[in-house]
Order: structure tokens, then sequence, then C-alpha cells
């Protein structure tokens, strides 16, 4: 029988979908299970998007351009320069989805042994998308104990290498939620323009961000002009997951000439979605103002009532809808799997993202969990009561099974 | 300034694709453009899927599940079952479009410096999937001269390294339209059981066989159980290229739990597309018979003016909507661009896509080129017109140029 791929044996198992099994299983036997695992936000999708698709007009179902149409990408343009970021249209290329921009900027500027630094814990995926191109990840830890800031330059310096093409940030972050501050963005961009290095930030979260703090766009430093590629996405900015719309912007030119000939070879983005995206930046400003309310409260609620269980401990997070919390056990992995397999409370219970699948340091992150507060208040309210009774009966246990 | 990658300097651009911007000019100058270069079919997408995307019913765009929903799956199963392949709903892997499906199984198959045997010509975007994974493709020539038949097994045996890992055939060919034998298929699965390969099968273009000729799946091969890995997709099966949604078949359960990792990473295909995609399986069959009829139509007239004219050859295509044809040119990369830059006959031009970027061995093709009859029969008359006349202004001015 014929071998897979040394490749396919490295590449990761999604740590926020590995425990779909177990919650399947859980379902079946009656118990309901509180999806707090994925980012798949509960928010419904704009009116104007489902509108355009139901009266989307054709007779052939046709390719894109393998960039995206003109059209769409000049409205683009607009909705660029609302966020502070000056782009032409031909300095976007559209993705399926924010994870083949990735995959095409890591292909067009990366080649087999080539490393990429970035700071975690950071989104799992990153690792598959640098497995697909046999890319190094060069992880530099940032700390649930002050909130996950960007760790110093130092740390940085200490581990580029001759074989460093570029670093890596999430902007707001998933998992951590922290928004870095301008000052922060300033030391990266130094550090990249030292070393002659990409600066890659996914962006995808731009629009949810707190507490009247200001999202800054790489794209809005003229100096990174050469460095800058943006990942985006309009699946969390208008809750529409299933498009697998995005977008790569960089006012590099080689770079955009070379991730065009990727986007070449598979022909063209979906043409549904590209409808939907396009119709999507119509949506009404009263839209976004009503979704970061609702994530504001639902994410004060959430801190606060995970902050009061005995042992927890959760940063508030700045941005995007993830909150990082260290738990009062010694392997998530075994504590998610076993509320799923073992645990109920009032006939539910809740599923999580074992976070040691967001570190690429082995053995990190073993306490701690990402939550996604894509769920209504009075969910997460029950969900914290559950997870605080079986963090309750988790400890009993364990220390029978230890006795 | 960062530099781009060796392999993105290496990845090819579109043959098919890259005249583009000269067709443009020409559309610019008033020329009407008669678009023979792309397999973008004019037939229309059926009415059923259509209809499904109007009254798709939802709230939340949510993701899929990464291999695709199970209810979509289990009627695929009886889609393959109609074409003679036993395979079950957790054998397929949804994808979006053919390209993802083999990106994908060359990643899952393949490491950097493996290789695969291609008979060339060969669609162009496998260049880009092997360069994508630096893995080296290894073309075997087929000939013109006898339709682009399957080489000889020597052929394969003399090219077959301890690096060989898999051998790859689209049946139907694009770009030839030739049509594989079921004697031909067993050749393959002797040396692939031989020299324990993966034989990948694109096999897209199932539906479009003529002549009473029948279609053999690799996957009906019960032997090669281990061994297939096959390509799908609804893009023209149903006329539906901006859907973008293909399938990964195999009953090779490592492959399939490999390639599962790496279509978790880029979470799922687009929702939309499945919708469309499900809905096509209710296509009547009165649809295939009409689109078939079409198809046989205006390639007989197409095989019938070309061979008319003088110094071109053309065989007779057995399958898919495309035909290879030797023209009385030196360089069809030149001639193909002349036609869309200096020539029009009654206010038209010729669109075609020189055959040079569909072998990976320099200079093979350079007097092909590939013809899609996606056309209907007035159009390809006034095509053909077109090329003869085109050929005329061509080959005279080259006299004069060359005194």
């Amino acid at each position: 029988m014929p071998k897979i791929s040394k490749k396919g044996e490295l590449m990761p198992p999604s740590p926020i979908r590995k425990l779909v099994p177990f919650a399947t299983e859980a379902k079946k036997r009656g118990v309901k299970v509180i999806h707090l695992n994925i980012g798949q936000p509960d928010i419904e999708t704009p009116l104007v998007v489902r509108d355009a698709i139901k009266n989307f007009d054709y007779k052939v179902l046709s390719y894109l351009n393998s960039e995206g149409s003109e059209k769409y990408r000049l409205k683009l343009v607009d909705y660029y320069k609302s966020v502070g970021a000056n782009i032409a249209a031909d300095e976007i290329i559209e993705t399926t989805g924010g994870s083949e921009a990735l995959l095409f900027g890591f292909m067009a500027t990366m080649d087999p042994g080539d490393e990429i630094i970035i700071p975690e814990p950071f989104y799992a995926n990153y690792n598959g998308f640098a497995t697909a191109g046999n890319i190094k990840v060069v992880p530099i830890t940032s700390s649930i104990h002050n909130g996950f800031a960007l760790p110093s330059i130092d740390e940085f310096e200490k581990n580029i290498t001759s074989k460093t093409k570029a670093i890596l940030i999430c902007n707001p972050n998933n998992p951590t939620g922290y928004l870095y501050s301008i000052e922060e963005l300033e030391q990266l961009k130094a550090i990249v323009l030292k070393h002659d290095l990409f600066l890659f930030a996914d962006e995808v979260y731009r629009e949810f961000v707190y507490d009247g703090k200001k999202h800054t766009s790489i794209l809005s430093m003229p100096e990174l002009a050469q460095h800058a590629i943006v990942v985006d996405s309009i699946s969390k900015r208008y809750s529409a997951c299933g498009a697998r719309l995005g977008a790569l912007i960089t006012k590099n030119k080689d770079v955009l000439a070379t991730v065009l000939k990727f986007a070449q070879a598979r022909l063209s983005s979906p043409t549904y979605s590209e409808v939907a995206a396009e119709a999507a930046l119509e949506t009404p400003a009263s839209y976004f103002e009503g979704v970061n309310k609702e994530y504001i409260s639902r994410r004060n609620l959430l801190v606060e009532l995970l902050n009061k269980i005995d042992g927890v401990k959760c940063p508030m997070p700045g941005g995007a809808f993830y909150a990082m919390a260290q738990l009062p056990v010694k392997d998530t992995d075994h504590f998610c799997q076993w509320m799923l397999e073992k645990f109920s409370h009032n006939g539910s219970t809740v599923m999580m993202a074992p976070a040691g699948g967001f570190y690429a340091t082995k053995d990190l992150g073993k306490s701690e969990v990402r939550i996604a507060y894509v769920l209504e208040s009075a969910e997460i309210k029950e969900a914290a009561e559950c997870l605080e009774k079986g963090l309750e009966q988790y400890a009993s246990e364990q220390l029978t099974t230890n006795n």
C-alpha cells in the first residue's frame, strides 16, 4: 500500500474541531452541548447579503476573474479607506476565505525550511498552512499574566535567523482577544525594516474592538508598503463564515504578481460568495453598533463570571470574540473531553477548545482554554455555571483517582 | 525589500489566462473576441440549482463540516453508484473545486522532491499544485498523431524512480479530449500495483463521453482500492464553474484522514456552493442528453471545419469539450497573441490557448492550440473562418518579415 507524505503525518489536527466526535456522542445521549469552542458567530448575517443572493440573476454560474471582479475590488478600496488604509483595487487579490490568503501569502514568500515568527498562543491553523509549505513556525511566547501583550523586541531579535522570512500577527488576536497598541505595531515595524522581513497581519477581527480603543491596520503605515501583507475575510465581520470569501492585500508588486499565479491555478473564488461580499459592503453602520454592543455585554458577563470561579483566571480581551482562561486543571485536553464524555449539569455541558493546540511550544497552555463568546448572555450564564460545577466534580474525581 | 520565494518564481502563469490582457485591449478597440480559450461552458446552469439558491433559507451563513455535510455526501453515494462505483459517504471529502482536491491530494501523498508522472499535454494547473508542494512533475509525452492515446507501459517504466509516488491521468482528458479505454486503465493498474504508487484520476468530465463510448472510473476497479484517488467537481457536469465545489474520493483510510487535516485547516468549503451541489444532483437526465447532443454537434462541426483549413490537423476527441489542433505556424504563443493584437476579420478575432503551456517538456506543442468548444455552432463557424483568414494573413506577414 502506498504511503502518505511526511508532511501529511506532521499536519496537525484542528484543536478546535478535534473534540467534535465526543460532542456528537454527548448529543446522542440527550445532553445539550453549549458550544464555546468555535468562532462561529450566532449573529444574523445582514439581510442585505441574504437578499442579494436571493435576487442574484444569472443563467450560467461562471468563474470569476482569479483576482476577483474589478467591481467588487473597487468597492473594497472605499472600505479600506474607511479604516485608514489607502489601497488601490489592483493591490487586492480576492481569496477563498482568509485561509487561502494565508496559504497563498506563505507560498509566495517562503520556501521549505524558511522560518516565520509568530507570537503564541496563535490561531492553530497557521500551523497547517506552514506545514503545507514545509515552513518552520518559530513561536515567541506571550503570557496570560500580562493579558497576552506583544513579547519584547529582545525576544524577537533572539529568534531571528538567516532563515527568517516573516513575522505574523493576528490583530485583534484569536485566540487571546488581545488588541495590539500603536506602540507595539511601531516596534514590529522597526524589527521588520531592520531585518528586511515580511509582516503578515491577520486583521479579520478589525471591527471587533471595544472600550473606545482603536484598531490600527498595518496597511496604514506607509513605511511598511513593501513589507506589509494583510489577510482579510468577510466571515466574522458580516457573520458570513460559510461564504469563504477573503482577500490578500499588499502594496508589494512582486508579492501581488506571485499570489496571482497561485490564484490562477485554482481559477477563481466562489461566485455566489463574491455576490454576498459585495452586498455586505452595503451593511448599515447600525448593524455593527448593535453587534459590538452585544459582544461587549457578553464579554463583560463572561469575564466576570469566569473570574468568580475558584482558581479560574481570565484577562479582559480588548477585541475579537475570544477569551483565554486558565483553569485549575493540569490538562485541559483531558478536562474538555471529560466534560463532553462524563459530565452534565441540568442536562447540559460545555464544549471549549483546549489551548495546547494554540501553542507551538510543547506543554505550554495545558491549563488554558479558548472560549468563543458567540452565544447569548443567558447561555453564557448557563455555561459558566456548568463549568463551575464541572470543575468541582472533576477535582473530586481526580482526588479519588489519585488516592 | 524582502524577496518572494523561489517557489513563487517557479510558479507558472496560467497559459489559459495569460492572453487575457490582449483580449481586453482588442475589445477596447471594438473587436469581437470569440473565446475558445477557456473551458467555461455557455450551457445554462440547471434551473433546479438556481432555484435552490433562491430558496435557501438561513439566518446565519455558517461554516459546513470540513469534510462536507453528511446529507450531501450520502446523496453523492447514490450518484457514484450510478456511475459504477461503490463508495461510502466517509470515503468522500468535499473540496473547494476540483482544484483543492488536487492540492490536498498532492499534499497528503507527496513531499518536496517526490515525483508524479503525468502524460502530457496535461491540464496546465497540475504544474501549479505540484509547484506549491515542491513536487516534481515527470511528463510522458502523448502525441497528436495517434490522437493522444496513453503512452506505452515502457515509457512509464522508464520514468519510474525511487522518488515516484504517483501517476495522474485526466479522463476524459483536458486538453486533448482523449477518453482512456478499459485496456489502457488496466495497463495503468498493473503499473501502480507493481510499483506501489497512487493513481490519481481527474474525472471531472466523466459525463462528457461521445459516440456510444463508456467512461470507466478507477473507483470501479476493486484492486485499486488503496491506490485510487479521484478528483471530482460539479463545475463542468452542471455548468456551475463558479460554485467551486468538488470532492476527493478514495478508499484509502490514511489518505482520507490526512486530507481531512488539510480540509480542517481551511475550515470548510463554501456553504452556498454545497446547497447548489446538493440541488444539482436532482438535475433530470434529459438535461445531460440535451447537453451531450449539443456538444457532439459542436465537436463534429469544429473538427470538420478545422481539418478543412490548409495545414491544420485536429484529431476527433472522444470526450470532454476540448480539441487539440496543430496549426501551420512555428509558435502558437506568438500567433495567438498576434490574432488578438493585430488581426480581425469582419470585426472579429479568435482567442485560443497556446498548447505549449500544457506540455512540461520544453518546446513541445509549440505548433498546437487547445480549443474549447463551449460556443454555439454559429460562433464556431465564424471562429473557424476567422482562424483560416488569420492563418493566411499571418503566413504572408511572416514571409514579408523574413525577406
